[in-house]
């Protein structure tokens, strides 16, 4: 039997073992802008990591712990991402671990650390560690703890992002739950784009096992977004597994498939919606190339046209630019045939045979003009495909990024 | 002795054998839109041209010509790219050239044509047919004609863009010269980047060598410009040589470093002038790249930072947020030691060993709003480095590519 999905209204906490808080510290205008989940035991973890040759604190930090393979305590901030700040920048990201041990009364090496914010900033110590207690009252489990905690880690995002599934499955003896919470690519605080996003699971699995889960998972969904093709010093994606419900004795690779599947869809969830969510966004739109040699050069294609800023500022526009499309995916460097490719946007054909369908542009731009917008390209060359989320270019953007003095 | 370079006022018939003219045919909304350079006997002709899969039919038919390394002409037109029309827009391209070459009594094969402009839309042949005759008695040499030419091939750029120089050389029998014009990369009309240059010279080079440092000095200029990281279906940059001017014998590799060396400062100062006219530009930032191990690192590195959103957003706004830089260079994926780079912005230190250099915020706001921004990363790893140009991205260009539609 396969794997049925239910979608549930909750965040982090969704898996058993797991609680969570915030509380504010001043380190932005507004709001809560420091937040934990809480395992009640260590948990099994991994992570991956921006690939950003400019590693924030937090990133060298908890990817050290990840290789480890146990945490059971993501301890995040908001409005200061504790980039660029050397060596005095890792102590002070180690001293905001050890005041959390203190006040939890776990170990500090079962602490991972994610900051976001302003780069170049130090973060204020002191306030951090007054406002720190306060978090412990607070731990609870359910939608209210859930939607505090996924509005602390927001910066530029103006909705908090939640995303969780139960799954049953024939491969676990027990129904598992996985929650997850993210803040978006849409850039921070008006300094850089950071994705965050903190998975938590009570299906038990080995390290090894979560680690390429997780990896497979943010291969297929939280890198397949982008905003402005910018890649931040502090992106990470972290999951934390309470290991409550054990698999069935010899159904080991049907229960990692389906604990795949319910993760890749908790994780396409959170991405698509940081994609929706970008700054001076007015909507979504999806990239899907079909008929490409192979899938890396799918998403080469997928990626450049969701990267093109004439593509973005033309959905902003309403505008059916084909020919952007076409630009974008061209000078993705994979050979093509422009006599077997077609494109079709909002569901219509506006391509084929070489050269423009014939098509009715209003009727196109009004297609443009929904929340979210697929682009299909056939390159008519294989059989392999990928899929891309971005959003448009507007004015706004402009505005947000440029409109801030240091 | 060391070649001389002499700056001239002039465009393409800068250099002894070409006239130039231009005519209106309707492509664009105003202004000339067909103009021809045309030597008074069959040149050395060399190009480069655009890597886009989505190659325009002027791309594939002007390579061809390229490939037996000679012509007579270029032929241009701006309005309509004739891209993406499959073998109708390949015949049309055809059809333009043949015209050509009955009214000025010349080899249909020695004509280059390059086109500019709108994707998808086929070229007017019977009005490009009627006023084609009217270019030949335009044709003339001097500021006038170049100047009609130059803003022949004008979209969405602002203003006319040529370069030229005489060059004195020990290589060469005689003074030689190398002018030339370009269009922006801002895009087009307001279709598509596109850049087109044209270049001609007196000096004699076999084709082979010419094609050599056509390459090399598109390489370090051309190449290294970039208004939004796309590139476009038409880019072309073509090479004629009416060999007025022999080197001297036994002096070959002074000859050709000389005229490498005046060639590279032509396309350089039209390069330059590509990026300060970038669509909706207020200011050119000039990113350069030192201590890196190897020049494709450093290009890479320089490409980065001059193709982030982010960083192109916070130059409109004159906001000096290094981080933003920092973040594009670590981007590159080229591995860095954070504690060895140092930044300038406009001539200020603004990180060093690691972190944030003390700098006073309203004095580098302030160089920032200069007309050119130069920008220098060290990242303390090589002896190699690298130059690139852009402009900054500001609410009038997301008007300019959003704001029509097709």
């Amino acid at each position: 039997m396969a794997a049925r999905f239910e979608r549930l209204e909750r965040g982090p906490t969704a898996a058993a073992g797991f609680q969570a808080a915030a509380v504010r510290c001043g380190l932005k205008s507004s709001g809560d802008d420091l937040a934990i989940i809480l395992a009640d035991q260590p948990c099994t973890a991994a992570g991956v990591f921006t690939t950003n040759q400019f590693k924030a604190s937090c990133v060298q930090y908890s990817a050290g712990i990840v290789n480890g393979g146990r945490a059971r305590a993501i301890l995040a901030n908001s409005g200061i991402a504790n980039a660029a700040n050397g060596a005095a920048g890792m102590a002070d990201t180690q001293e905001m671990a050890c005041a959390a041990a203190e006040v939890f009364q776990i170990d500090p090496g079962d602490i991972l650390v994610a900051s976001t914010g302003v780069i170049g900033r130090r973060l204020p110590l002191p306030s951090m560690k007054e406002q720190m207690p306060h978090l412990q009252p607070n731990l609870a489990s359910g939608f209210e703890a859930d939607q505090k905690m996924a509005r602390a880690i927001m910066t530029t995002d103006t909705v908090e992002k939640m995303a969780s599934v139960r799954c049953r499955s024939d491969g676990w003896q027990a129904p598992f739950h996985i929650g997850g919470t993210a803040k978006g690519s849409g850039m921070i605080a008006p300094k850089m784009a950071t994705m965050l996003a903190f998975i938590t699971t009570d299906a038990s699995l080995p390290a090894a096992i979560a680690q390429k889960c997780l990896r497979e998972a943010a291969d297929h969904t939280f890198n397949c977004v982008t905003v402005d093709g910018d890649t931040s010093t502090n992106d990470m994606v972290l999951l934390l597994s309470s290991r409550r419900v054990q698999w069935v004795e010899g159904r080991e690779q049907e229960a990692i498939a389906d604990f795949q599947a319910a993760l890749n869809a908790v994780c396409e969830e959170l991405a698509r919606k940081i994609a929706a969510d970008g700054e001076g966004a007015t909507k979504m739109i999806e990239v899907i190339v079909r008929g490409a040699s192979d899938e890396p050069s799918a998403r080469r294609i997928a990626r450049s046209i969701c990267e093109s800023p004439l593509v973005k500022t033309a959905f902003y526009g309403n505008d059916p630019n084909w020919g952007r499309i076409l630009m974008a995916a061209g000078k993705a460097g994979i050979p093509l045939n422009p006599d077997l490719v077609t494109l079709l946007i909002g569901g219509i054909m506006v391509f084929q045979n070489g050269a423009a369908a014939l098509f009715d542009p209003d009727q196109v731009s009004a297609r443009m003009r929904q929340p979210v917008v697929p682009v299909v390209i056939d390159m008519g060359s294989g059989g392999s495909e990928a899929r891309f989320w971005t959003c448009d270019m507007s004015v706004e953007y402009v505005h947000i990024n440029a409109d801030y003095h240091t």
